[in-house]
């Protein structure tokens, strides 16, 4: 069901790898609610996947970025305003990657080169989308940035590895830029803290899928899916949640604030 | 601007005293957005305000109820029930009162009874409500019930006197009966913790424009106003946030977050 | 080992009730550490319990107080001014009390005036005991307050019942008391977040021991003692913490910040 | 005044620059509760500072490391278990530095090959110096580690620029660093989050002086001093906080709870 939320908007959403993805999800959904999109991934990620399908989908362009290069980034902004003729209303950044992990580097036996590429994909790449967007004026007035985290920012999911300490940064570069955004553009910065959610990034994690069965009985309205975070990701891009800023809202099922549910109770028997 | 986010919907807006009320505002923001309503107060309240001109303007019945007192719940789902051939889908909380801050009682010389009152009016009264309905089976499957606090739940802001502990006593019961509601039925419980707004309620606070001023100054995009908080209120009624539930949802502008801002250095000439 | 940390130091200990008792245990270390104590409890749990044993330990006397009567607050103060001839340096609150959880009341089946008990006996008290003490200025310059909580005051634990909104309210009672001591008097006053513990007290609630056990998994360093609880408490009445103040401090071996641990995912079997 | 409460320990103490520096004063009290301890520092503050004089004072050798350097990490445990014959019982990180900062680029005009260099410096040390120790075994059971933090990695201080960013950082890594070496060895970590402090290192923070003043009003214990610092350090290093673990603890005189003093009220003349 669609409501003209973002009717009139315009948006960048990175991330879309295939149709699994939450950036995927949200694209079609932003389109549905009468957005216009420019689609972004980077280069490597867009040979894996499927983004073109996408782009057909919601008849967008698609402007690759390595979120690590500063040129890129500017290239990305530029020729985005171009296409849009003006600036962009929303921003969805869905983006992570933990070579340690995908390694199979123990937290405790990091490599340290790894770790630098993993903040800097995984949470610096925030900071450079928010300040090219500043630099290049590229964001309209009361605008509205999302950042996909996980609730490793706040408690330890040993498996998660250095993407711990990324969400951790990432939570704080929303908090930091988006005083600045606020006072400068009225712009908001957000994350969103999603139940573990199978994507095929998600996927690559040790463990996953008995983690994402304990998570489902820990949540007492069970994990939040991909579509869910879709959705919810469209009120915080609309113009109601206007005052809503440098927040992280986890969108969970209630996970965050359960210290232990009677259904895990179950499962160990105690 | 309307959306239909509420089409079809029932609900019940609890504490609307007059249109500076943020519950008034709501009231009407969800019959904008497409949804049907009943009003209620406390009998009191009812007399002081006045709900029956916005009764007119929501075509809403009003059923007075006392919230601390479980007859008048009772009645109040009774007849809503009636009334919608059915359950409801969200609730509105605008409830709150502290005669200690009423009679300038500081905190460190508080009347218990009077605390009593404030805990029982401010935050049982949620606890009453949910009884209420969960025995009656009042709430539809993914309904969404909202009540407003305040960050002194959190921190101290010395003026709020036992308000502090009445909303940090919602908050815990937004988290607990929220947590078995969602077991149960699907049922979604949070708070929105506001900015400090001008209703006739709040004005009551010693000391409270001086506050409100500073609040300004400390959140980077400004107050949230009553208005803006009912426009984030439809978005948790929705069927776009139905997966977020206990918990406490900031709409202050970023002050939440802010350790101080440049206008209050400036302001303090530091 | 003794360091003499509390070396002429007065304080008060609420709520010995047998040798189990947290309280038990903190009165007899604060005594080694070389304080001179005075202890107290409600006549109902000293008619229960062996109060009278540990007073001999101590060499301290015993005076009567129900929590919830001024009165009674008013005459412990009174005569433990003059039994040590001057105010006192430390108090110790480890006081908590739920019919609703003792009947087996449910959550969603509360009775409310069980309810406003939980609350008085477990909350408001130490708001009593703080009140009281400013009144006849009992409290010594950088006196240090503790009571002891649990994180139930900050996510659901469902067996918990009403006690954990007793908790949240007793944590903001600490901060806002807190402040207004903290100004007055440099007295500090805060929380100890412990975990959960095999006391006479703690046995009462359902589905204990299960629960004690997963804490004791979901904890890297293993569940905290009550002997190592006293140990705590001790440095916070001690003149080397004199800055902190307000605060929750968790004493749980790190189950606050763990999502989940390995052994909690090995006996689930993921 | 001294307790006795290190007899026997040994502890590396990582940051003394010069006689205002936490460290420096941390070490000294050490060393008066009767610890032996080895001191640190990059090979450049060492030539800036004066710590061949404290070297003195606590009959302590030095041995310089830059902490970005695993070789110099694993050269200054190498020596450190040499030098004790055995292993440590605690460290105190107090390591930080930002160029971005020094250079007075602003957050949103940073130069990322510089916020790298404030990440690694300031919070991915901790993880080397944990990981090079937990490599070489070089901590013993129950051994304590102690990091410096700062309030500015959960809400906004907008003149502490990157260094935010890296807080969060450390916090992240006591988190997940402290859950693994619990498991493996009883080793506790975590994080004192300090009042703004007239050290050299952070006199260079622009406005340091009116932010100073700000927090003594906002805090209702005024700041805490390096020396009071020192002492709550103790206890944390001390075996009477054996089950306190991945925690963030403010030490602040209140300042993290208190939403708004009446002192800064006064000075806003509200």
């Amino acid at each position: 069901m669609a409501y003209n939320l973002l009717k009139g908007k315009k948006g960048i959403i990175f991330g879309a790898l295939d149709e699994k993805s939450i950036a995927w999800k949200t694209a079609l959904r932003c389109v549905e609610e009468g957005a216009e999109i420019v689609l972004t991934n980077a280069p490597i990620a867009m040979r894996l996947g499927e983004i073109n399908r996408l782009a057909e989908l919601c008849n967008a362009p698609v402007i690759p970025a390595d979120v690590t290069s500063m040129d890129d980034l500017e290239n990305l902004f530029s020729k985005t305003l171009e296409h849009f003729g003006g600036g962009v209303d929303f921003i969805l950044h869905s983006v992570g990657m933990s070579m340690n992990l995908r390694k199979g580097n123990p937290y405790t036996d990091t490599n340290y080169d790894l770790m630098h590429k993993s903040l800097d994909i995984s949470a610096m790449s925030l900071h450079r989308v928010l300040q090219t967007a500043m630099k290049m004026d590229a964001i309209n007035e009361w605008g509205s940035v999302v950042a996909l985290s996980y609730i490793a920012a706040q408690r330890v999911f040993p498996d998660y590895n250095d993407m711990a300490d990324a969400k951790s940064m990432l939570e704080s570069i929303t908090r930091n830029f988006g005083y600045q955004y606020a006072v400068k553009k009225h712009v908001r910065v957000n994350t969103i803290s999603q139940s573990p959610t199978r994507t095929t990034a998600g996927s690559g994690v040790k463990g996953f899928e008995g983690f994402i069965k304990f998570a489902e009985k820990q949540s007492p309205l069970g994990n939040a899916s991909a579509d869910q975070c879709a959705d919810y990701t469209v009120t915080l891009f609309s113009d109601l949640t206007k005052m809503v800023t440098m927040q992280n809202l986890f969108h969970d099922g209630g996970f965050s604030f359960t210290g232990i549910s009677h259904a895990v109770i179950d499962q160990m028997e105690m």
